[in-house]
């Protein structure tokens, strides 16, 4: 199986590189160190193994990659703006350079605004119904928007210390965009509105324990591993839920949020090794 | 003619207003902020009386508002990131203090992102056909990304001082998505593929030549009506044409296209007098 996502993923990876155009501009030359860093790919992962569980109905995950890779795009053109000097600036992600510091600031704000254009493109060039296409594209631009990933952004530069609003910033800013690969998934395969719906639940609890798993990263995690500098979020002020609500609350919640997500994608019958395997990884992290 | 363009505009306005979510956030604030301060609503204005042209075909313009509030949503954004500091740092917009002055970088920043995943949202949430809602994606997403808006400013951000570049960079970072604006419209009248082809040489070259405008009035034009600063251009070693070309090769030049241009139209049978005044507006400016 670990052979499979390896697989997966080095197709992603190329797919993803080939969808950029190359005049040799500095902007091109962003747009591919950016996308040659190496990351999980996880959002893409859930999306095209969630396909691949329905692969016996006649969806062929390898018909999807290019919305695989839109998925990719936008995660990666919010971390681009995300590190800018006048957000987190973070020197360093995952282990390289950041894109403003290998380049410069105005690149990678231009770079993180192509790939999330490149990504609304690749969506409406693909090749499936394009009913489908709406549906998704109606997805994912609610899921990154100002009630997703960019207003729990701004809300997370904004945070007063108020720990209730922790979940929400969570939700928002992590866990709408996670959800929503998985939802295009389910478009994808025509899932009836009422398993959507349970498809949106599970997401969201995953997405938003992934974002727990990640505050405890940042405090008990492997500098080395993790890719970045530890013990940002205080540095930052940022929203780190595990030094609100103490290490072992949020383990017993991760707990929680994982054993009710598999119990929800037991009952829908996602039975697809690959994308079970991907969840608990989000949940159970060493990066 | 003036009246209906000065009522238009209003709807554009309170349409724009009305798609951002009131939440009380910076960045809901900082979305009504820069949708509130008066720009002249050039492309959708341009978008609205092409179809207008159509009325007897069975067309009205006022079906269409979500499209044109997300064209102007994406000329904002771009507005808010360009001015930015680490871009072209302007500190005045249509004579109110920038985005970032207003509030702050990582805001502005934020707010541009949401606005140009807003407007991709408003065209997937149109109530006209899925079939055309993903042309007309295609369509603007083409005109904004590495080959259109966002790779042009990458171009002007790196200018060398080649005068031949210049015309390009015009055409990536302006014409692109007011051609993209034009065409849009053509594609919900249903024109032919040839039609189409017109259209966007149309485009194209009225699009240059609103760029070049646009270089004379930064020399010679009234700073309180442009709204910013003049001499911008040299300052930052932008890309202005007529320091490369001079005034009387530039104003030939507007002419020239200007001229083109209305022949296009007229054999395309664009018979609005709003859609033609605008065209005529766009190449003999004062701000």
């Amino acid at each position: 199986m670990k052979q499979k996502i390896i697989a997966i993923t080095k197709e992603i990876n190329i797919k993803m590189l080939k969808g950029i155009s190359r005049k040799g501009s500095s902007l091109d030359m962003a747009l591919v160190y950016a996308l040659e860093v190496q990351g999980k790919r996880l959002r893409p992962l859930l999306f095209l193994s969630f396909i691949d569980a329905f692969n016996e109905n006649g969806f062929d995950y390898k018909d999807y990659f290019d919305i695989a890779c839109a998925i990719e795009y936008i995660h990666t053109y919010s971390l681009i703006h995300d590190d800018l000097p006048s957000m987190d600036n973070d020197d360093y992600r995952r282990g390289q350079p950041t894109v403003h510091k290998k380049f410069d600031p105005a690149i990678a704000l231009l770079a993180g605004d192509t790939l999330l254009t490149l990504a609304l493109e690749k969506i409406a060039d693909s090749k499936i119904d394009n009913n489908k296409i709406v549906e998704i594209m109606k997805i994912i631009t609610k899921s990154i928007g100002s009630l997703g990933m960019a207003g729990g952004q701004a809300l997370d530069l904004g945070f007063s210390g108020k720990k209730e609003e922790i979940f929400n910033i969570h939700k928002m800013k992590t866990a709408e965009l996670i959800t929503a690969a998985i939802l295009s998934a389910a478009e994808i395969i025509g899932m009836s509105k009422e398993k959507k719906d349970k498809v949106r639940e599970a997401g969201i609890l995953i997405g938003i324990a992934f974002q727990m798993a990640d505050d405890l990263l940042d405090i008990e995690g492997d500098e080395k591993l993790v890719g970045k500098k530890l013990n940002k979020d205080i540095e930052n002020d940022s929203p780190n839920s595990v030094y609100f609500y103490g290490k072992d609350f949020i383990k017993k919640e991760i707990e929680n949020s994982y054993k009710k997500t598999i119990e929800i994608f037991n009952k829908l019958e996602i039975n697809s090794d690959v994308f079970l395997y991907l969840i608990k990884k989000m949940v159970y992290r060493s990066k």
